[in-house]
């Protein structure tokens, strides 16, 4: 059998070629990088198709696919989020996504994505809070030291400055964990036993917990004014982790607000409370932080457009690192009419 | 770097592999065992999610994905449609699509589905025309002699034992490529210089067409009592083969009634015309043919359980046929909140 066309060939990155790159590149590189890509595709908001993300809710868990275009590329995230596969060794969230090139329909680049969604959720808190954290901000609680609390923590240092990081988890196990990755990286680190302590003298609140219910990681005390409140956790219809009174004495910012209402901190809130888009801050029409007192939160759910800057990021390294397989993924006849005669040729000479 | 755990490893049926999967069973034998997923998903039609396709337009055609779940495996395809892509060397139609766990939200196949959705389109065909042509056909007119032509050829060869194909297509040279891939299988073939002549004494006509517009393939004249129209060509708004007096004499049977009122022939007709979905009469709700007169037409589009159906037979065959890659999609840390440290230890203990 004769190789596949250039034409039938899909470039695939690896979980094992994503580690390479973000290795060979740097963690913080490549956080700054994405940060630069997200912020682009959300200035040119209105060239995105945003359509709801398309879930499928089982028993235990949701499977998603995300897709948006912005009217030359197209890009479509899978994403499962199973709160109890961590019990057999699984992951909670897996995620995969592909790059289309819209004028031919051909998909331009497959890619593993749970490590690239960890960090674009990552660079996306990062950039909202250059818009929303107190300019002075160096010291940040982690509420939730999980999969994802590492990537906060780089992104943050990487964007602003963040040096002092608070870290509590109902499992201290967790916070051991990720003081012990961050170790090197030059953080002053405190492992805090509870969550009132965690927030002392924190800039920047981040909440990162897993649990698939509503629950209340931060109650209205714990939050003062001119703080600002990274909500990660918060992400599916009836899990939250916010109480609601710290959301009424905020100023709240979403990517997209009709996805935010349903899966995000403010489902607790009435559907018309007013909530602010990040691209209209990044793209001037709204401000950002506007006093010292001003309590700020980023409900974030995640949105395609992060994953397709994401995806936009990785296909631009693909020709320089080289780190990526071909996939021989779609049929590419000698003569498109033909995919039958393609399919007996492959046969060899001999039949 | 060490290999992958099994966890997160997800089995891929390339190209290639799906060709030589085809050849080592029988494109016939395939055919048969596909109509068989197809007709038993069919019969359990309660049992599936049945999301509308999402669909992303350009100007030259059209991204989509159709997922659909039984609730125990979840299912999707990427699918384009871009009938100038032909002007490049490049197919119309390509296809990939995915398997997964819905217990845990992962993948567990990945495969290309060009060639296995011109297989499951001509096994969808031949099993809605068990059910719906006249028991002593076995003359069929093809009108349309691109890509999917030989497929449907045989598979009403192997499950209705068709054996004469009278040929038609605007452009001679696709009869005489599809007469050509078919000269060894036994049938009694004839090339026709018109579509008129093609369709005389066929017992069951196949439109399949692929120009994105609005065209009149068959008029009324050509279609007399007793015959079975099997069209496939009409499968997206403003793309029709058959004139609505055809339509308005016939009754219809389709996928789903809802995706077939936008995208097939019956577009043409009023949103409550009825029509016959394809479950209800296998599982003996509703009737097929009911008379030696009745014309009966299958206005198919292409559902999303068909591709669930396809992916299902395809991942049967895996472990029996070996024909697959593995492939590292899915980020698997020894401890699942350590996505950050597997990512660390990756770069090995030089680091």
């Amino acid at each position: 059998m004769s190789l596949p066309s250039p034409l039938a060939v899909v470039p695939f990155v690896s979980v094992e070629n994503m580690m390479r790159l973000v290795l060979a590149i740097g963690v913080e590189e490549v956080l700054t990088a994405l940060a630069a890509y997200i912020e682009e595709d959300f200035r040119r908001w209105d060239a995105f198709d945003k359509t709801p993300r398309v879930a499928s809710h089982s028993l235990d868990g949701v499977i998603e696919l995300m897709p948006t275009s912005d009217g030359r590329l197209y890009g479509f995230k899978y994403v499962n989020g199973h709160p109890k596969n961590t019990r057999d060794g699984k992951q909670t969230v897996t995620a995969f996504g592909v790059l289309s090139d819209v004028d031919s329909g051909y998909p331009i680049l497959l890619s593993e994505m749970t490590i690239l969604t960890a960090l674009r959720t990552a660079a996306t808190s990062a950039v909202a809070a250059k818009y929303l954290a107190p300019d002075n901000a160096r010291v940040m609680a982690i509420i939730g030291n999980g999969a994802q609390s590492e990537f906060q923590a780089l992104a943050f240092k990487a964007l602003l400055g963040i040096d002092t990081l608070r870290l509590y988890d109902i499992d201290p196990a967790a916070s051991r964990k990720c003081a012990r990755n961050l170790a090197a990286k030059g953080f002053d680190i405190t492992i805090c036993p509870s969550c009132q302590e965690a927030v002392e003298g924190a800039g920047i609140i981040t909440t990162v917990t897993a649990d698939k219910q509503n629950a209340t990681v931060l109650t209205d005390n714990m939050v003062g004014g001119g703080v600002h409140v990274n909500a990660i956790g918060g992400d599916c219809p009836g899990k939250t982790e916010l109480h609601r009174d710290i959301l009424l004495r905020s100023d709240i910012f979403v990517e997209f607000a009709p996805q935010t209402r349903i899966e995000g901190e403010i489902q607790q809130l009435a559907a018309d409370h007013p909530v602010t888009e990040l691209w209209q801050v990044m793209s001037g029409h709204r401000e950002g932080r506007r006093s010292a007192s001003q309590i700020t939160l980023f409900d974030s759910v995640g949105f395609a457009t992060e994953d397709f800057s994401a995806l936009r990021y990785v296909r631009d390294q693909l020709m320089q690192t080289g780190l990526y397989d071909e996939l021989d993924l779609l049929a590419d006849p000698d003569e498109p009419r033909d995919l039958y005669g393609m399919l007996m040729r492959a046969a060899g000479p001999a039949l």
